[in-house]
């Protein structure tokens, strides 16, 4: 499997997400700014990948001996939804304060090391996520996913991908059917490819088709990754996320979502104050540089959604699977 | 608003669904097998305009001095869910079998001049069924729509965006939702598309926005158009269409079906005996073109799904407005 983002002596080495399936191309990261610019425009996204590229920037920036405030606040302004970036953001900052009386050099080498390690701790927690979920996986069925919550969204791995893989690693006979996931094409572009390499046998279906497969029975259950979990266990992710999760409700099928703690943000008390970004409408009206709208239209492209609790079977996570009622289990794992 | 199909002296012409809406391109189709490629390459698409081109795919054939039966079993070969095209076949098949005792010419004349009839009768009709649809269209809300139930789906005005339009020239302020439509993309296309020039306010959304946006509280109403319609008020229509019905039903937004008697199929007593057509998995890999997934990949493509008559509040055809219990309702409307 390729390796999402590391940190190199040139500077922070992602591979271009806007690029697969197409080409494998690799882009170098050589300052805060340049981190802050991946993550913006989708070189790199997925939550907990978000996460370790924002650690990674701020050790570029304290590097270059740029004001700490500065670094973090650029960082802070790419993306508003997932809270992997802030938490990641507040965990760099956090470990600079606790920091005194080290050479320049010194402190440099403490920073780097802690975003190596968060970057390292993401592929074992998406690696105990899976263990904790393969469990529920229905055997001799076919798990449907939505967007890309693989190795390509975190580390390595993956969140909702590592449950899939882990519930394959295990034995059973499963198959997967990935929504493209309109505008940014993660499940065509990258769930499908990461899959493939793995040889789980992996069907596209475009987004509007979810709903058809889970009446028609062969969907055992959904499985989907988060940006940002509130306290009540309402699920912001990819839009398209909460109509997987009614239509599954209403064909009975498990809703499952795979997430690490650090998704968690306790301090919303409901999905409602979850920031949605929106997007540019370029997005939906090409492809590829394609145009497959008249111009002049109008578009609105909000990329991620809210689930409420209520449709959601069970929240997968590092430390264990948290079911309803959230407000107790959520609070629970973060004891 | 471009002539979606005509007859002419030249053969029958139709605009190009394929490439709208970048390049408006008519093709002339001058054989009833060049009709009948039309149909199955969705140059033409859309139940009711389906149904004039395979009238006029007769009229060629019998133009031609072809046994009627080889034509018909052609045509009807094309697409198999819109019950549209086997109605105009058998329309066609039952006027000939009517006439004896003419001339080549005469008949070539009667037979000719059904076929427009038909298209001139669909005109109508969908003027019908808009001034049945626009009461119920609520004032001041958004109208989502999911593929292309318009002028191009019809002999002109169409179904779903003649309740729309209906609604808008009856003085109601209301703004359209259109869903992308994926793999063909009908919703951006030719929805966006034709509502532009009509100057009614259009929005392009991914379909996997819709649930979001029905969530939202801004959608007054759901007009789909349909493909067939079985005894019990069960409906096939564009793949996508039953998730937007359960997230319309989830979220108390009205779901309403706007289509011609001819759209009905008494004979079927549910949904599960329409067949679904399967097309190619480029349609889905492939954006004019481009490939937007990995090679080798499996794809699923279902062009239609069935919606179950319990999520369809009413289906408005040129007779009048039907309701829930559709077994008596659909059967009163045929009277």
């Amino acid at each position: 499997m390729v390796e999402t983002i590391q940190w190199t002596e040139a500077g922070v080495v992602m591979i271009d997400q806007t690029r697969l399936p197409r080409e494998q191309v690799f882009v170098t990261c050589r300052s805060y700014q340049e981190v802050a610019e991946a993550i913006r425009s989708m070189v790199i996204r997925g939550a907990p990948a978000i996460g370790v590229a924002a650690a990674m920037g701020v050790a570029l920036g304290v590097q270059e001996g740029v004001d700490l405030e500065t670094v973090c606040a650029t960082l802070a302004e790419t993306r508003p939804t997932a809270v992997n970036l802030f938490w990641a953001i507040d965990r760099m900052r956090r470990l600079r304060a606790s920091l005194n009386g080290l050479t320049h050099s010194e402190l440099v080498d403490r920073i780097i090391a802690e975003a190596q390690r968060i970057r390292e701790e993401d592929i074992g927690i998406c690696r105990a996520i899976g263990k904790n979920g393969a469990p529920l996986v229905p055997d001799h069925k076919t798990v449907l996913t939505h967007c890309n919550a693989g190795a390509l969204a975190t580390a390595g791995y993956g969140t909702a991908l590592g449950v899939i893989r882990a519930a394959a690693e295990s034995g059973k006979h499963i198959d997967v059917f990935a929504d493209e996931t309109r505008p940014f094409l993660q499940g065509s572009r990258l769930t499908a490819w990461e899959l493939q390499q793995d040889g789980i046998p992996t069907t596209i279906i475009t987004d509007n088709m979810a709903g058809h497969f889970l009446r028609s029975g062969r969907i055992g259950c959904v499985v989907v990754g988060a940006d940002r979990i509130a306290a009540n266990g309402d699920v912001a992710n990819k839009i398209g996320t909460y109509s997987v999760a009614v239509l599954a409700k209403e064909n009975g099928v498990p809703f499952y979502v795979a997430a690490p703690v650090s998704t968690f943000d306790l301090s919303l008390p409901s999905g409602d104050a979850i920031p949605i970004e929106q997007r540019s409408a370029a997005e939906v009206t090409h492809v590829f540089g394609v145009p497959i709208a008249p111009e002049n239209i109008a578009v609105a492209n909000p990329a991620f959604d809210v689930t409420p609790a209520r449709y959601v079977s069970a929240i997968i996570c590092e430390r264990g699977v948290a079911g309803p009622p959230y407000e107790e289990s959520l609070k629970n794992m973060l004891r």
